[in-house]
């Protein structure tokens, strides 16, 4: 079974194996690739914590996350066959945008940080609110993760 | 500027570089991407040929192409920084389908080819038939490449 | 933690989660990506089944693991969010190459087939003989897959 | 033939087609893309400047350019069939790195804007500085860039 990962007090885990696909001459895990893995992480913290974007994405309302900003450090490469582990936490929440602390990790080692902005789209164009209940469940988990 | 190609005696030629995206740690490109190659191969094959796969798309008869079938020898290896150039052909064309040849070459050797059968799908779901015009373009090309 | 599947009766079977770096402006998977995925199946099937790539890859008689041919069928398309499972089993092995039968499934529906030539590639350059433990290893798996 | 673009007053500039590939479900190109984009950008800085990245990594004092930071604004969508142009400049230079402004445009908008740092690696592991010859010539481009 595919694994989804688990929320806990807050921070949001999953973990992917390095395949051929991932890596590039080098030797190593291409760079551009830690996006692909930062936005399957963000897409499992979503499933696991209720918030369904492919249900979100039909009908006259539908939207459409999409990512306005991304702040990323590569500090170490992955490589092949490596097992690497994303996590991701709620930072802050505004009307239509919601930014996500994001860090890989191999074997406790921090390979790749992010600081992610995310948009609501609506699916007929331009931007739109993020629907009530899914600020909810962001500051929920906001507070969770920031207990200060 | 980017260059969508030529069509000389119903073969098109399209050349594109190879950029470390498409290589992996074997130091080559990664087989899966040499069907990005015969894709790009196809749509400028298209574009050249007059058809608008942007414009097919849309409204209440809007179509997409969808592969179907591949048949696919990998030769010889592409390297960083080569320059590929993408051959494609009809070679058949039946009421929802299209069959179409296609080659990728570096300086005259052949690395891969290809037989891809390409079908109408209806965006509001379903096989569909090609547009009458599509299949007449298509027949003039095939024509034009297999004189016989 | 991330899952690398189960042999059962020579049958490899592992599942990955679809997601937005799959998917195309159709709505569905993009048809290069079920090479991914079947690439992630074989890798998986090998590491369970006992061989290292990246040991393999190392030293003086380092090999690689290249593919030759594949002819693929695309039938159903697989979504955003599916949970696909791909099937791999060993059909045929020769001095260099390995044939292996793959399909890709969700819910029980067949999305693809695909059947794979894989050869063994000398890290220095040239094709090379696979080696005697790991053509055992694929003859058992042939075995215990087509018993007959 | 494959264009690698031109270099006018420092900056560089060349042109992508948008094809299936680089979209997702959402009918935009995927956000990650947007580093392929760049990436082939600066690529095809470095080889019109007549820096040599595959010449630079062979031998004994081989080295890759790894990219160690990037902050990326993601401002409006471009679609299928869209030709993109990236431009490409050098902002500052260290004895180890450098860092590369990006834009990516079409038909004049700004789609998205990225300031990348870059550093030298050697092939044989470990940070490594900046060839002299490499350094001198991204110090032209930088001069020639901001004459100020």
């Amino acid at each position: 079974m595919s694994d989804s990962g688990t929320i806990e007090a807050g921070v949001h885990r999953v973990s992917f194996r390095v395949y051929y696909e991932d890596t590039d001459l080098a030797g190593i895990v291409y760079h551009a690739n830690y996006l692909k893995f930062f936005e399957r992480g963000r897409s499992d913290f979503l499933r696991v914590a209720g918030i369904d974007q492919r249900a979100l994405s039909q009908g006259e309302d539908g939207l459409f996350f999409a990512v306005r900003h991304m702040d990323v450090d590569f500090k170490k490469p992955a490589r092949f066959d490596d097992i690497v582990t994303v996590e991701s936490r709620i930072k802050a929440i505004s009307g239509a945008r919601v930014v996500i602390d994001q860090k890989v990790t191999c074997d406790g080692r921090v390979l790749s940080t992010a600081a992610v902005t995310v948009a609501a789209l609506a699916a007929k164009g331009g931007p739109t609110r993020l629907p009530e209940a899914v600020r909810t469940r962001f500051s929920v988990l906001q507070d969770a993760a920031d207990p200060a």
